[in-house]
């Protein structure tokens, strides 16, 4: 096992009410800003509770946070922070509004381009509380500290970290899934599957317990993810999936273990350039990336055949191909499609994503740094 | 599942060489009450790391904190905190010094008898901050707001919890273990087990993903454990069972199901009478209460059967029979004996248990609350 510290200092609120729980986790004389995305809450009823839960503390809206934040639509909710003098930000969506929360709260008190905390890791002071109602299970976005812009005038998608933007509190109440479409429903539970092998899918280093906590998630969301497209207003089916989400991504199951997050750092460029949910990239380049990286990732790759795809080949490469093949089919499962050509994407896209890896200084990716960009082109075409 | 919140806000430095971290998570002007037990530290070097690891830091030192940390003990050094004005209480041991560490930290500024925070949930304010440099993994204690303390002049053993004691953080290096009697490892991970299944082997409430986490401890215990006793300075082995008893009772796991208890409940009292070790009165407890409990368990017998111990008897009452054997055989692979009589407390000891149980107001424990003195009175019988 490698070294690791781990802390997790969010506060899980989690089930049906907890909504309520909010007005005592403010800070005194909260001057909140309300963020949140594209009016969706305002119809399924999420926007009238909040605004009850919030009690007497003053208030400020922002909304049209969109998937894949914008950096030009934060910066707005930046100067309306800025110009309300706002103490708290109460993020109430799913990872892009979190995510974007994050940022805005890291950019109120910074006196340069707030794009350099996306692309210098320039250090920010004094970032404001954010508080999460999380109505998306996927990213995990509400017990982490992780945050993903995108910018679309330079086709850039950029992420920044700090336990200092990591939310105080987050209140996961599944009844707040129910209205999702079935697109964020798909897309959250893939999603949280990419999270959970990143950190799984790698080399061993004699961490049994971390395996198993990450075939656990996988697992689960294996079992209940087609079951919450199936039966949507099942609660405890909405719970494992929610739970599930935060728990790929808290943290916990990839300390003392080495990561890869490289289907990440390539399907950021599908989103960039050619606007892709976050999660449908994720379902088009694992497979291929599994396939380009079946050597190296061979022994956990069979593990996670047999151990969660219940794959008994004795043939290792053969077990390997069924088990690519087996997370395909899952994604198929979940209503994401796992080529390029689904979404209209063909070769000739590739120059420019291998390009724009190049540019972001992507050309190491993966738990060996060993995917270069002659693999990222190999996996891109693979997955045409 | 069932509604919870959640937080940890333990920072666990893990692995080889964290313990060079503690200086700098100390407070400024740190005075630093150093707690510790019998003084094997002092023989293992582990005493001499820490004081190199405090730096600068102005040190008073309490030692003698024995297992089943004692109220008259720990009231010493609650007078030495005092006298010192320490405002940091630095717990070097396992869980009894940790617990012990939480109790000093309650009682320093508590105005009028401190057995009151144990009997009386008396509340405390402004306790000491702790930070724990763990030696024996097994309790948890590193991570959670749990003490036990005991009271020979009046055979108690009492517990009190709370948030505002768990350690703000905890050095977890596998290397200071290696030195552990035998019989210290052994205990630390029954025990362990044991907390696992004190919130696992209940009744379903379809929360698969705590079910896998729990079936994964159990696991990791169960294939590592083993290997604890027969290579004990395996890194990796030993990082393993760590990892896995902080894990077991950090909180986690039993968050969203319902929780038993009862074997601890009933095992404090072998230990507040008869002096055993905690660990042993679980070995001694727990198969004969799942014996007892063997109808309102069963689903959750079975499912242990099946997962972790691979057992595949069609036959219920077999499969749930062959379950109870394995737990048992798995305590005595730990070379943990599991009847009363490997101890030499005969069925006249039980009137005694019992009556200290009805004293303590243990009369309705279990998941269901219907463990009774009468049978907790089987139980113990069982265990004759």
């Amino acid at each position: 096992m490698l070294n690791f510290t781990f802390k997790n200092q969010t506060e899980v609120l989690f089930g049906k009410g907890q909504l309520s729980e909010v007005a005592s986790r403010l800070p005194h004389n909260a001057k909140v800003l309300f963020l949140y995305g594209g009016g969706s809450i305002k119809k399924n009823g999420i926007y009238d509770k909040t605004v009850e839960a919030l009690g007497d503390a003053e208030v400020v809206e922002f909304h049209g946070v969109e998937p894949n934040p914008e950096f030009s639509t934060l910066m707005k909710a930046v100067e309306v922070a800025r110009d309300n003098k706002v103490n708290f930000i109460l993020a109430v969506g799913g990872g892009s509004v979190i995510d974007g929360a994050k940022f805005v709260a890291a950019a109120v008190n910074f006196a340069g381009d707030p794009w350099d905390i996306l692309i210098k890791e320039a250090p920010f002071e004094n970032p404001l509380p954010i508080g999460a109602v999380l109505t998306l299970p996927a990213t995990g976005s509400e017990s982490n500290g992780n945050s993903v812009v995108n910018r679309k005038e330079t086709s850039q998608k950029r992420a920044f970290s700090s336990e200092s933007v990591q939310p105080v509190f987050a209140v996961l109440d599944p009844e707040f899934t129910y209205s999702l479409p079935m697109r964020q429903v798909s897309n959250g539970v893939v999603d949280a599957f990419v999270h959970v092998i990143e950190q799984y899918l790698t080399y061993s280093v004699n961490a049994p317990l971390q395996d198993r906590f990450a075939e656990g998630i996988l697992q689960t969301l294996i079992e209940e993810g087609p079951k919450s497209l199936a039966t949507p207003t099942d609660y405890d089916v909405r719970a494992n999936v929610m739970w599930s989400a935060t728990m790929a991504l808290n943290g916990l199951i990839g300390k003392g273990v080495p990561q890869d997050w490289g289907t990440h750092m390539i399907g950021h460029e599908l989103t960039a350039l050619h606007g892709l949910d976050h999660a449908v990239t994720l379902a088009i380049v694992l497979p291929s990336l599994m396939y380009v990286q079946r050597d190296s990732k061979k022994e956990k790759i069979l593990q996670l055949g047999e151990r969660v795809f219940n794959i008994s080949e004795h043939n290792e490469e053969k077990a390997i191909d069924l088990t690519i093949k087996a997370v395909q089919d899952f994604f198929e499962t979940m209503q994401v499609k796992t080529r390029l050509s689904d979404y209209d994407i063909d070769k000739t896209a590739i120059d420019g994503l291998v390009d724009n890896l190049e540019r972001n200084g992507l050309t190491a990716l993966g738990e060996h740094g060993d995917i270069d960009l002659v693999k990222a082109r190999e996996i891109l075409t693979l997955a045409a």
